[in-house]
């Protein structure tokens, strides 16, 4: 049933009358009957209800995954929502590395993000602009519009009660000289339709007369900085582009071209189970991808990229037709000006508590790539829980008496879960046992300490990744949507400082596992429980979750559509 | 069986060996079943028998319509064919106002110039270059490569034994101050993309807090520069997208919203039938669009077009928030100089004569929208006609000596058959009446001469279309083909001055009708026989030819599912 009522939320039919649809995808096979049936009068009587008293206003900043996952979400009956953003639609950001070789099409990509919200429009509003600041002290944020050559004012300000900042990051270059003028990026949908180009241009400047072998062979050299999981992607998608289409179309120049992934770690995909990333490392070099691991960009020029092997401390000029930046996030600068305004100058990322409020400015929010979860330590609070556990004013903790509140610091104190798991203490007495290993029946404040005093090195910041930044946005909603019902009765873990309890339970990141597609139809995938997979069945898993995970039922089956063209008719190769 | 050829000829399945496809076409329900056998050996035999003579070489100069039709006609078993345009594709230019508005995605209407010559890779080779500069002495066109950024020299040179350009006409501003910057043209797919982004952004920025409804209205207004067909076709796409699609995401300004053509003459699609202009002009009058006739526009600025109202003499101010130019084609820079350099710098576009050889410049050809036949003048040749007719030198000719040379006149004249149709004259006798209108039996030179005075007058240049200019490059390709034999035996007409015949008959154009789409399922066509067919089945009739005459399965496949997609889901307005 959830499957259904999801649908009937996506899927959007341009007429508001009800219609039956029936699309038969030649994909899957499927048959999907679809009826609509729209009653607007049930919200219309709702929404007048609560005009009577005045509605907070949320403005949100940004329509990535973070943004976009916490409009979809947002009971709008009970707040005015404004969105501010310089883009206009969604971009399924997973799919870049596809739009960048034309396996999927970039259109099939993005969504408007009017169409997410038509169905809510008066309540929900977007201004296609960006922000230039932030203003706590106001409540308000100054916005500027993308478009300059029409009549009108460029710049507003928007007031607010509650602002959602979902900026996501940009490019960082670790300040590298040469990469902003001489890189590609992967970032944006602008990125990848750019990449596309300029890999065609490499192969026509290539195949023209009058080049040195030498010079086809540079402008055919394909140089990825980064071997994350998206450099890693777009490696593969041009291996098969380059293999599968256009050594057809340019076949004189079929022996030069060589792509090549510069790594600073060891080893590619190295945030991922170490089977895949040596999966992933056999496979590129059975492809011929040159992948060099241990070396540092160090300068990019226009024809040549000059690094350091770590290991020898040499420098090495590989020359080159195209390189991908593929690596590093960074502060967008008004986000920069922010965090220096509330005193978070000295971080590298804007910081939140774990109910994903800025820290130091109250009705400011941020979920996604733009931020971090400044987690708190157990250790700063350890007396606090001590007095607040000892009931009986003992000055030592019983077993019991650190069961009662164990529920609530394992929610307000996630680390202390991880560390039970990952030490396989499955009994939280074996927590009291002194350091010979015996069981204690109680402990003092020392013990206390020292029982958890290992605790918060379980700790880690999580991955700047789509299912974080979409997961925060879905929790940010809930808190909204639950506002009134959870401060009147909180559902959170216990304040150990004072009485009575947070008003919602923390933000807690659920890892759905991760997919790296390497190319030749083979993908290999983390999945949830430790699992690993890894060939051609798991590209089809590939296949069927990212296929799932569309925003739209639009994109949905445009993306199928892509992939079922890309199978038929190949890549197109055409320089647009 | 000439379908089912053309499809062998133009599906280009990604692999060689045989096999099945089965496509099924939802929308039209119909199943195709395609089996290819692809047997290359007799070619390759054929090859090597004409190795041992040396192989003439033709350049072509474009990849449009001229081009394309030029190349895929060609049997190159007997040329060395080189190709230069600084386009890698061929694009369905017709379909380019659907573009702007995203009813056809813009790669459903491109086809790779390679995939095209795919086949026969090895004869034809393809650079992406633009023609600096036609060097007819030397027999070489000197070429600079598109792509500036990678290493190598970007100029070269390509000796020809024929060069045949076919490299269309840019846009003509006729010198209207401020059109360069400040308007948008339809020429090319990258055009039709931008416009498609602009008007977005017209009400992306039209929605935004701050301006005024006035600035609003401006930002909306839509101005297009030409009542032509393309004109006409964009301005009802843009109504179809404004009201279809538009409308529900920015309701806030749907009745801001404004569309204006602007056209020199009296009516709007004045080259087509007057009903259909007529209709064409209810119609839009009925669906809001503003047709403004006899007003010419003197000069556009950022946010204002200038335009002098014929009858009236006034100036009128139209402020604007983005203006489409749709008039006029002009001669690019360097053929003008190739112009100059061959005595036609008076000459307003590059003459031919019929059998589309550039005039004083042989072995150089020309075709499509940069050159105009300019055909013979029967009064220039009279006496030369005469005399030649006038078999037994009798100072007089007699009906019988006139039939006997009559075909080939008309042949070598085609406007004798224009003028002979249009005048109603079914017996050729009836040209030899005298001017009371009395028959007689046999004319002396001036009576030969009167009775054919008129004839030039039905002389006509042909229009710059995508149908002239694909009949033209098949013309030429055939010519090509049939070299040795038509050399050897000549099919074309007596030459009247000496013994002998032309090689070649020359080129004649056989106009198969033209479509005006006007929007909201409606269009227009004129059919050959002077037929004339408007409304929403002529709409289906367009959408059938403009299907059948895509250049391959690809983009056929592409362009019926684009159109499904548009009626399913609406047309994207993401701004990317």
């Amino acid at each position: 049933m959830r499957g259904f009522s999801y649908l009937k939320k996506a899927l959007h039919i341009r007429s508001s009358c009800s219609r039956l649809l029936v699309v038969s995808c030649i994909s899957s096979g499927g048959l999907l009957v679809y009826a609509e049936n729209v009653d607007n009068n049930e919200k219309i009587v709702e929404r007048s209800r609560l005009d009577s008293k005045k509605r907070k206003k949320i403005v949100v900043l940004g329509t990535g995954w973070a943004g976009t996952s916490f409009l979809k979400d947002m009971d709008i009956s009970s707040y005015d929502v404004e969105v501010v953003s310089p883009r206009n639609y969604f971009a399924f950001t997973p799919l870049l590395p596809s739009v960048t070789c034309g396996t999927v099409e970039a259109r099939s990509v993005v969504e408007p993000v009017r169409n997410i919200i038509k169905k809510r429009s008066g309540e929900i509003q977007f201004w296609e602009a960006e922000c230039l600041k932030i203003d706590p002290e106001n409540h308000q944020v100054i916005c500027r519009s993308t478009v300059e050559n029409l009549v009108g004012e460029n710049d507003f300000s928007l007031e607010y009660d509650h602002l959602v900042v979902a900026v996501g990051a940009q490019v960082n270059t670790f300040n590298t000289p040469g990469v902003v003028e001489h890189c590609h990026f992967l970032k944006e949908v602008e990125d990848a339709q750019k990449i596309r180009r300029t890999v065609i241009d490499c192969f026509e400047k290539a195949v023209l007369p009058g080049l040195s072998d030498e010079e086809r062979r540079t402008n055919l050299h394909f140089v990825i900085v980064g071997g994350g999981p998206t450099g890693v992607e777009f490696a593969a998608e041009l291996h098969d582009f380059v293999h599968e289409d256009l050594v057809k179309l340019y076949p004189s120049v079929k022996d030069l071209v060589k792509i090549t992934v510069i790594q600073s770690g060891d080893h590619i995909l190295n945030t991922f189970d170490e089977r895949i990333s040596c999966f992933a490392e056999t496979k590129f070099q059975r492809d011929g991808i040159e992948v060099l691991t241990g070396c540092r960009v160090v300068r990019v020029s226009e024809h040549s990229v000059n690094m350091k092997v770590k290991s020898t401390g040499e420098y090495v000029v590989v020359p080159h037709g195209m390189v991908v930046w593929s690596t590093g996030v960074g502060t967008r600068p008004f986000v920069r000006d922010f965090m220096e305004e509330i005193g978070q100058g000295k971080r590298w990322i804007l910081a939140t508590d774990e109910w994903l409020r800025v820290k130091d400015c109250p009705d400011v929010y941020a979920i996604g790539d733009c931020t971090t979860v400044d987690q708190r330590k157990i250790m700063e609070d350890i007396s606090t829980i001590f007095e607040a556990a000892d009931t009986d004013r003992s000055g030592t903790l019983t077993i019991e008496e650190f069961q009662d509140v164990l529920e609530d610091i394992i929610i307000r104190y996630p680390q202390v879960e991880l560390y039970l798991k990952s030490n396989h203490l499955f009994q939280v007495t074996e927590l009291f046992k002194d350091s010979e290993g015996n069981e204690r029946e109680e402990v003092d404040i020392e013990g206390f300490k020292l029982a958890l005093s290992h605790v918060d090195s379980q700790m880690k910041s999580l991955p700047a990744t789509a299912q974080v930044a979409a997961q925060q946005g879905s929790y940010l909603a809930g808190c909204f949507n639950r506002w009134e019902q959870c401060n009147a009765n909180p559902e959170g873990p216990r304040l150990f400082g004072s009485a009575g309890r947070h008003a919602f339970r923390p933000f807690t990141y659920r890892h759905l596992g991760q997919f790296a597609p390497l190319g030749g139809s083979k993908a290999a995938a983390e999945l949830p429980g430790d699992w690993v997979s890894m060939g051609r069945s798991t590209q089809w898993l590939w296949y069927s979750v990212y296929a799932s995970k569309q925003v739209s039922w639009r994109t949905r089956i445009l993306v199928v559509w892509d992939w079922t063209r890309r199978y038929i008719f190949g890549r197109d190769s055409s320089r647009i």
